[in-house]
């Protein structure tokens, strides 16, 4: 509060122009729960499931078998590089039609092990209101996730109140071209465009939006760069990063501050330290906040 | 007129909501003057003869002799290749910062040859006309152009009333990385990321906005994807097309309708046919714009 008390008051040294208050917030763990793994890789595994029906061949190979064995706590275990595999085989080589079809259908029916509510009821309720406060403050919201951005766009207005052209996320190649009856479509290729994690997320900034954010709100290690270039522009900036140490009423992962290490949502000691040294915000969910989710009693 | 009417009057079976008026325009030979060759050509053109200073090994390779030689008619004959090889040398190995000042430093000073104005002052009055039209009507307009998007981000807000968020254009890949004094900054690589022309706009403008537009404007065979994806969508759509047929208050180039062929801006006649298949109004520079500059005595 004291932070757009400063940047929105006409006369203050301070003061931004209303075109330049622009915010950036990561998703997974920072805006909606991230464990046991993203809800993307959850939409993948689902997806796999009838791909493999055509595709029978895929049931043997790595990381699929893993995939498909039901074990969501395996599924976090794997690289990177294998969820990315996941998320590939079953988010391209249709149009971007379909996919965002096949995504509102499984939001539609899809449930969270622990809750058992769908995935877009698991939004942070006090970040839901971060982002409603800077926006009656004249800021522009946007969400930079490592998810991929055309997943996020299909419920990024009805979770966040945020429109598709302000999801900054990664992306794979798309070829324009015409289906049998001549009509334009865009296919979603095999081929990474935007890896949106750590040096990625300035650089798309960039790319996207051309401005510094004169906030960033983040989760994890691969924040930590799009953190840095907000805070290391001109003026007051504000970073804030939220740590997860309330396993009572979510999860808590560190391996900062003696939390249990994850492979999902790495918030590493070097961080913790890091934000202490550039005046970065550590929020402990624990600590310091009331209300976790909409459905929670007050 | 009529398509503002009967997208944005409530009640109308064509309205649309006004999240999804989104209006992408062309920039060069569409919003202002590209002849006889792109504006930032001509910027490369003025940053290599700075350059060779540095590398004078660049003097006696071509493309950057013809660059150099002072005939823009001759540069405006270079196969499109040639062109970004110029504008790929001058526009990059340097950070997004430094570019921004050089380019702000050129437009300054820099002053077309035929009426000698500042490059920014050649923007058609009635396009600016139509962008202000349609954004009190609630449509928010895009740039979608194959000049450098960091380049046109630079003027757009100026020129044009469209903020840098709003500026899609052909990028080359940015890495993030640290000054000597820890200060992070983006430098701009000589690798293209983002080729913005033919197929490149339609995928584009999926990428950045995430949404099909409901009009779009352009004046060359690099517009036809973006003009066809537009009006591809269902509704009712409106797409423009400039022709340059007017030698004596502009340029007159095609090879459409006869006009003298031009490597800059090509409108074939195929291109022309096609607009009268599909619907799209063929705006006649010569016949229906009174005023070309906002400086033209009305």
């Amino acid at each position: 509060m004291d932070f757009v008390r400063r940047t929105t008051t006409v006369g203050s040294e301070e003061f931004v122009p209303q075109a330049e208050r622009i915010a950036t917030f990561d998703q997974d763990g920072t805006l909606w729960v991230e464990q046991p793994v993203y809800p993307q890789v959850i939409y993948g595994i689902a997806r796999l499931a009838e791909l493999v029906k055509e595709k029978p061949e895929l049931k043997e190979q790595e990381p699929f078998k893993t995939a498909l064995g039901g074990d969501l706590k395996a599924v976090a275990a794997l690289p990177m590089e294998d969820l990315v595999k996941i998320l590939t085989v079953t988010g391209s080589g249709i149009s971007v039609g379909e996919f965002q079809e096949e995504v509102k259908r499984w939001l539609a029916s899809a449930r969270d092990e622990r809750w058992k509510k769908p995935f877009t009821a698991l939004v942070y309720q006090p970040m839901r209101e971060v982002l409603e406060f800077l926006r009656s403050s004249g800021f522009k919201t946007y969400i930079v996730t490592g998810s991929g951005q055309g997943f996020v766009r299909v419920y990024s207005e009805e979770c966040y109140g945020i429109p598709p052209e302000q999801v900054i996320g990664s992306a794979n190649r798309t070829t324009y071209g015409y289906d049998r009856a001549g009509k334009p479509f865009l296919q979603i290729e095999p081929k990474i465009l935007l890896n949106n994690n750590f040096a990625g997320k300035p650089e798309d900034i960039h790319l996207m939006i051309g401005r510094r954010p004169v906030a960033a709100f983040g989760n994890s290690t691969g924040d930590q760069q799009m953190l840095e270039y907000t805070k290391s522009g001109g003026g007051v900036r504000l970073a804030m990063i939220v740590l997860h140490d309330d396993a009572e009423r979510e999860y808590a992962y560190g391996p900062a501050q003696g939390l249990p290490p994850s492979n999902i949502g790495t918030f590493t000691q070097e961080l913790y330290d890091e934000a202490g040294k550039s005046g970065w915000v550590v929020i402990s969910m624990k600590n310091d906040w009331k209300r976790l989710f909409s459905f929670d009693t007050p």
